[in-house]
């Protein structure tokens, strides 16, 4: 009988895979460097290899694997689990399902980074018992996924999520999608960084100066060490968030807001001052029995959330 | 058999009332006065009436209709029917949707005008054959309805919608929720009357100082004679409500909008303008297919809407 689910996470610098059986228990897990220099032949190959060895070492037959989940980044074709483009991995028009479903002969479902960290949230993580969940994820750039009853809402073009490019102010700075004033241009990672170096000359007081190279997570570390300037940033980057996050809000009216990546690992110094600009703009109601939380999954959100891809498409 | 469906619109001048057999045909249909001096009870009761007079003009008895929709204006519990607040109406706790079935003895769905628009759009309007459909309103507030596969998205709290409090300025102008810078706030039309009226005196020239009470009406009057200042007025409102539309389809992936309200019959001035905007800041992919249309059922959305959302309940 076909009880169990696989995961599998492919990023630039890893392939993580994991088996679950239908009480949704971790049976094995295997992680190993994608290589990306290798090209998609032999890295195809790499991560079937992975998916044979999770079953390996949990005793399970491929006949017995009811779906395989993969979350891949890049530009995607999901339905057709196409890797239409990933500048990370050097991939161009990578048909990634029909090779894993010709090696296994098992249905295999497949989704975007983000989409798939919100599935993984909503089941396994800091999402659990959300019917109406947005994910958000601030990191390098900032992206989202809205889970639905346990399904990610895909939209008319399989897009929907794309939260990073809503415009905050439409005189901002240049985004790297040649927009101005997207979200992500003025809150992500990089964002915070390069706010806290453009005014650093007027804060000669400030720990940052102490750092030759200063990311986001300098800029954090300086905030948790005290530093006024620095929480000064990270509480406008905060608040900033906060403002796209009530117009979210207000149209998506979902009960519970994870918020993962990089960036939300500030904890307190950044969450705080979000969930405040949220609880001034967004309609009282709305946030009333709203969760506003953090991811828990960390650098296991991938592979679980793979695993979630494969329950909740395998269970249609 | 039960294959008629009937749609209510309750407003605060009329109530228009109408019935559909399984072919989606209007068989009948009145409208009378609200008369909302007369309070509550007479109302409902007012209400039942016109539902027993199109059955009467259609030849349908209760037990052959199928279900009953409601659309209202105010603060409504959904799910029970009940209209908590209506300024309006100067309804509190009227439990309409109650008071209907137990008339009639027919299942009856409830929902808000903008949410019931949408869906009357969706089936019989501008956005037929849309899985993924937005609603926008523009009149005297701005409101949305997400219709998701002929079905209204209500989200945790049958909040989900609510697109006019989405903040475009962080320090606009206050709204009516006691927010700054709602979209509401910079582009429904009383704003577009009062961004007219407040640098009319630097345009002496303009058509708009022939008239001593200017709302958006006026602007658009003036607008379509030609007056650049008028249009000028137009133009930036509706690129602003394109700001705020291109966030919107970024985060849902619609394959159609549908802008109603008294603001949308403006044509062109407003939609050219709208659409460039939508176009410079969505994701391209999510606009190359993307309709962007005016509403098409006019007067008529409510009690259509009403109907497609008694066969939308009354169909699951």
């Amino acid at each position: 009988m076909s009880k169990y689910f696989i995961g599998l996470d492919l990023g630039g610098t890893k392939i993580a895979t994991g088996i679950v059986n239908s009480k949704d228990e971790l049976l094995a897990s295997v992680k190993v460097p994608t290589q990306a220099e290798d090209g998609w032949e032999i890295i195809t190959e790499r991560m079937g290899d992975t998916i044979a060895e999770v079953m390996q070492k949990a005793g399970v037959k491929p006949t017995e694997v009811k779906a395989i989940g993969v979350c891949s980044p890049g530009a995607l074709d999901i339905p057709n689990g196409i890797v239409i483009r990933s500048p990370n991995l050097r991939w161009f028009n990578v048909p990634l399902k029909k090779i894993i479903e010709d090696r296994f002969n098992i249905p295999t479902y497949f989704d975007n980074d983000a989409n798939v960290a919100g599935l993984g949230e909503n089941r396994y993580g800091a999402g659990v018992g959300s019917k109406h969940m947005l994910y958000m994820t601030i990191s390098t750039g900032i992206g989202g996924g809205i889970i639905i009853d346990g399904k990610i809402y895909h939209g008319a073009t399989f897009g929907a999520g794309e939260i990073g490019h809503i415009t905050l102010d439409k005189n901002g700075p240049l985004c790297g999608c040649g927009n101005h004033g997207c979200i992500e241009a003025i809150a992500s990672g990089p964002a915070i960084a390069r706010n806290a170096k453009e005014r650093l000359h007027e804060h000669p007081e400030s720990l940052l100066h102490h750092y030759t190279n200063i990311t986001a997570r300098e800029v954090s570390e300086a905030a948790h060490a005290g530093d006024q300037y620095a929480l000064s940033v990270v509480e406008t980057a905060a608040r900033n968030i906060g403002v796209v996050l009530a117009g979210l809000i207000n149209t998506l009216n979902p009960d519970c807001v994870v918020i993962g990546g990089g960036v939300s690992n500030m904890g307190d110094i950044l969450f705080k001052p979000l969930i405040a600009e949220v609880k001034e703009r967004a309609i009282p109601s709305f946030v009333e029995n709203l969760k506003i939380v953090p991811a828990k999954l960390g650098g296991d959100v991938g592979v679980m959330g793979a695993i979630a891809l494969a329950q909740s498409q395998g269970n249609v």
